[in-house]
Formats: structure tokens, C-alpha cells, sequence
């Protein structure tokens, strides 16, 4: 086993006792410290080899020994725009941590709009028995945008509700189990032609910022609905306003938006054929678990010497 | 292609020109006659050996030329406790038709309650931004009660959800693929000690009265939730609604009920625990089609002399 020479490794968050003591096991022996925030001890961040935590470019500027940086979020768009695009150091994400319970809100938010569960809701406020037809997923496109982890789950739940699975990817040359057509970003508009549902699940980069405007809705079915799970920037919020205020498209599900909090101000909220959540769908305790398990896996890849995993291409921005 | 004599073929129920004209097709040139209710026309009733609908036990003493009823239900409870249980005339039912849109509400109800989807329908109609952590399905056990077509559906879609999958069937003998393991009646209580979510999918037949009563909550984990979406009757309401409140079990989804409509005095449209749809899962334009497909297909087999499909075994019940 190679150690190599290095400061503290600086580990930001919250942590149960549990946590820390498997953190400190992976170090093997290298000291660990733990800040709720990376910037809450300087002398700790200036002399610090890794980081786990996303830093500000105030914080980045001070780490001046770091080598390493972890994020413990999947999308790694905030860590980019805190200076680590233009860093020599490594930066790591914690991608796969969220990706199933995501996959499953999607599907959520897709029931709840295809069956309008808000109708049902509203009923049992009033203690009304008001039985109406809606759809079924049964037979019906699913479009997703994004084969990375929860584009695949959610293809593979997709297709066990009978539905017909397609897919845009920048990198069609990997394998995508269980998607009936794979499209190539040039090729978004026919997706969305096809699709009965619209699923965001990409990562939030220069090449997926602001991907879905006015021209995609227009390229919509006007029955089809987005669900939106992964981040809000790569939806026009103001064209997305319209294309449900005028009917482009039948509704929406969303869960990432493009300012968050979403502001109380924000007409999402209380437009009619809107689910709205606040960036919650994979806030599970195993998502908590999982990207311990991914910190922890790569700790002990570096204290070895060995390749670390999830590490990010800056260029790509995931 | 042999045609029995026979009387007039009434089929009661609404109907577009459409489904009247694939019916009368069918019938290969033997009478049809549509009625809304069975009993509308007495003399057609009196002459009818087909029978399409519901029949009241007066209307079945009536129908005194009746060889076969055809029920527009994919549960025949109703039909049996009008009287065909003890009559001679073959009964089929429409089991089937929405077998796939009721394992998509039972994963809706599922992912509702394990995510606590009300707590979010709540902040976005008091705008709020408040995220909470909840559960995933992923790792969690569903047991179904009944391996027909739509507790078998589910259990595909479960498997997607990566959950464990457990069931109850009458006949174990019978292939229930998608099934981790299959328990028979007498070992519920084993099943029901294993499951995170338990799933009412079953017929109401003699046999599963009140299958689900005090014992059989004492039997499930307090962090288990049920999930009702065949018959109401399969549950006893009482020891539910003690199971709820007291907290042997954390919550319900119930799409079935003991009492429908659900009288707006029930407890259970205000449980705080509970998500309440008025027996509505499969309500699916879908599902009439492929109860119309159903019902043409045995016209045929009738008209042809071939055997039935869907025939209910009345001493089972379904």
C-alpha cells in the first residue's frame, strides 16, 4: 500500500458517529478533520490535500494544497461554477447516490399526472366520491433526457409499465439496456415528437443549459407532459410558463427548477396542471448512505494509490 | 361454423357506434339488442340466451332463456350475489380488462405513501418550499395478496422498483413469475411479517371475506403500509380503521372500499395516514376497450361453438 504524503483531509457536512468513524477507517491512519462548512477553518482548508464538500471560488483559491476535491452532490454544476472547471485538482461527485430514488419520483410525478391525482386529492379534502376517466402509461412513449444512471432505471421501470422507452444521450455509443431508440442530441426534436412524457434527468451543463425552450415545447405533443428531475437550468422557465399557461403541452411534474427555493412569487406553484416538489425526489436516507459509500470507496482508492472513481470531466461537466 | 338458435343477444351498458357495430359483427347475424339496463326491456329479457351485464336476482329470474351472462365487471361478486352462483347458465367475466391500470395505481399509491406525497401537495398549495426526508421502494418487500393478471403485473413492476417480491395465491401450483417467493393462504401471516407494503389485488370471493382483519394487522410491521385496490370487502373496515388510528400499521391507500360510494361521514377520508381514491384505478379508456375486445372475442367463440374464455368458476368465486 502506497500513502502518499498529505495534510488533513478536510471532511465538510454532517456526520453521525457512525459516518465518521467509517470516513476515518478509509483514511487509514491520514488525519481527518470535520467542519459543517469547508471555509469554517482556514488553516484546516489552506493545508488540506482533500476536500470533501463543494467550495466557493474564495474557499477554492484558499485550499492551496488541495489535490483532490469530492463533492457530495450527484451534479457537480455548482462545484464547476465555484472555480473547480479552471483547477488542476481532481474533482469527484457522488453521481449514483440519488439515481434510483430519482428514477422513482419521476414515475411518481408520471402517475400522478397521467391519473391527475391532484383531482383525487382535492376530492378527499372534501370528503367527495367523484369518480372520473383519466390514462394509463400502458402503451404510451416515454422520452428521456439523459441515459446516465436514473435515465436507465427510470427506462427500465418505464418499460416494466408497458411503455415504450426512448432516449437522447450525448454519448450514443454506450450501451442503453432496456431504451427502444436511442437519439442523438441533434436528434432531440424527433424525441420529443414521440414522446407522451418528457423526463429530465440530464446533468446541468454548458451543453444542456436552457436545452428545452420554446421550439422543444412546440416540438411536443400537445397531450404530453414534462417531468423535470435532475436540474432546473436546462428548462427555459419563461418559455416553460407559456407552453403550460397556453396549452403547448398538457403539464408538467417538477422537482428541480431553475431558481431554488422557488420563490413563493413563482406561478408554478398554483398553475392547474402542475406537480411541483421542492428538489426532494432523492432525499432518502440511503441516498445519504450511498454517497458515504462512494466517499468512503474513494478514500480508500486514494490512500492506495488506486484510480478513483465518479471522477467528473470538467470539459463534459459531469 | 356452427350457429346455435338461440334468442336475442342483449347487451346492456352505453355504447359508441363503434364498439355497437365490432358487437353486432360478432354476433354473425344473430339478433343483438342494446339496453342501458337489463331489466329495460322485459320481453327481450324473457327471450335473451345471451346475456351482457349485471343481472339483479330478479332480472336473472326473468332472463328464463338465458344460456350464458357475460359480466361487464372483472369481478364478479356482484353477478354471484344476484343469483348466478346457483344458476345453470355459464358466467365469464371481463378479468383482465384492467389488470395493468390497476397495478399502476396500486405504484402510485406506493410511491405516494412512501414518499408522503400529500406532506408536498400541501407546501405547493400554501407555496411553501419545505423539503423533508422520505422513504425509497428500493430494497423494501411488497406482498401481494392474489397472483391474478394484475397482482402479477405488479409484481413485474416492483421487481423494476428493485423491491423484494413476495405473494399469497390459492393456487401455488400455478406459475407466478416475477415472484420471489409464494405463500399459501394458510401462511398470510408469515408473508404479511415480511412485507413493507401489503396489496390487496385479490377477488372478493367466500374465501378472502374479511381476509385481512385484527390479526392479520397485528401480523404486519408498524412501518407497513396497505394498499386496496380490487374489493373493499377483503378488508374488515373496523379493525383497519383501529389499525390507523392506533398505529399498528403506518398508513393505506385505498382505492376499494368495504362501502361505496364512501359515505362522507367515513373516518377514513380524513386519516392523516391514509390516501383515499373512489375505486377509480382502472378507469382507463384502455380498459373499456379491452373489455369491449373481451366480450367480442367470446361472441365469436359462441357464435362458433367454441369454447368460452374468462369463465368464472363459481365455487371459487372469480
Amino acid at each position: 500500500m502506497c500513502v502518499p504524503e498529505y495534510g488533513p483531509v478536510l471532511v465538510s457536512g454532517r456526520f453521525d458517529p457512525g459516518e465518521k468513524a467509517r470516513i476515518r477507517a478509509a483514511a487509514a491512519g491520514a488525519p481527518v478533520e470535520f467542519v459543517e462548512r469547508p471555509g469554517e477553518r482556514p488553516d484546516l482548508l489552506a493545508s488540506a490535500t482533500v476536500v470533501a464538500g463543494t467550495l466557493s471560488g474564495e474557499e477554492l483559491a484558499a485550499a492551496s494544497a488541495v489535490r483532490w476535491v469530492h463533492s457530495w452532490a450527484a451534479g457537480v454544476n455548482a462545484d464547476l461554477a465555484g472555480g473547480m472547471g479552471g483547477h488542476p485538482a481532481t474533482l469527484t461527485s457522488s453521481a449514483g447516490n440519488g439515481a434510483i430514488p430519482l428514477a422513482e419520483h419521476a414515475m411518481m410525478l408520471m402517475l400522478m399526472l397521467n391519473r391527475d391525482a391532484a383531482r383525487w386529492a382535492r376530492s378527499q379534502a372534501d370528503r367527495r366520491w367523484e369518480r372520473f376517466e383519466h390514462g394509463e402509461l400502458n402503451g404510451l412513449t416515454c422520452g428521456i433526457i439523459g441515459l446516465g444512471r436514473s435515465g436507465l432505471d427510470l427506462a427500465a421501470k418505464a418499460a416494466a409499465f408497458h411503455m415504450r422507452v426512448v432516449g437522447v444521450r450525448r454519448r450514443t455509443d454506450r450501451p442503453s439496456p432496456g431504451v427502444d431508440a436511442v437519439f442523438a442530441p441533434q436528434d432531440l426534436h424527433r424525441m420529443l415528437g414521440e414522446s407522451d412524457f418528457v423526463v429530465v434527468t440530464a446533468p446541468d451543463t454548458p451543453a444542456t443549459e436552457h436545452l428545452i425552450g420554446e421550439a422543444e415545447f412546440r416540438a411536443m405533443k400537445g397531450s404530453a407532459f414534462l417531468v423535470v428531475v435532475s436540474r432546473g437550468g436546462i428548462v427555459d422557465d419563461r418559455a416553460l410558463l407559456r407552453a403550460l399557461s397556453e396549452g403547448w403541452i398538457a403539464g408538467a411534474g417538477l422537482d428541480a427548477h431553475a431558481e431554488e427555493p422557488l420563490p413563493e412569487a413563482s406561478p408554478f406553484w398554483d398553475l392547474p396542471n402542475v406537480v411541483v416538489t421542492p428538489h426532494n425526489g432523492a432525499t432518502t436516507a440511503a441516498t445519504r448512505r450511498r454517497g458515504v459509500d462512494i466517499f468512503v470507496d474513494n478514500l480508500e482508492r486514494h490512500v492506495q494509490g488506486r484510480p478513483l472513481a465518479n471522477v467528473v470531466d470538467k470539459s463534459a461537466g459531469y
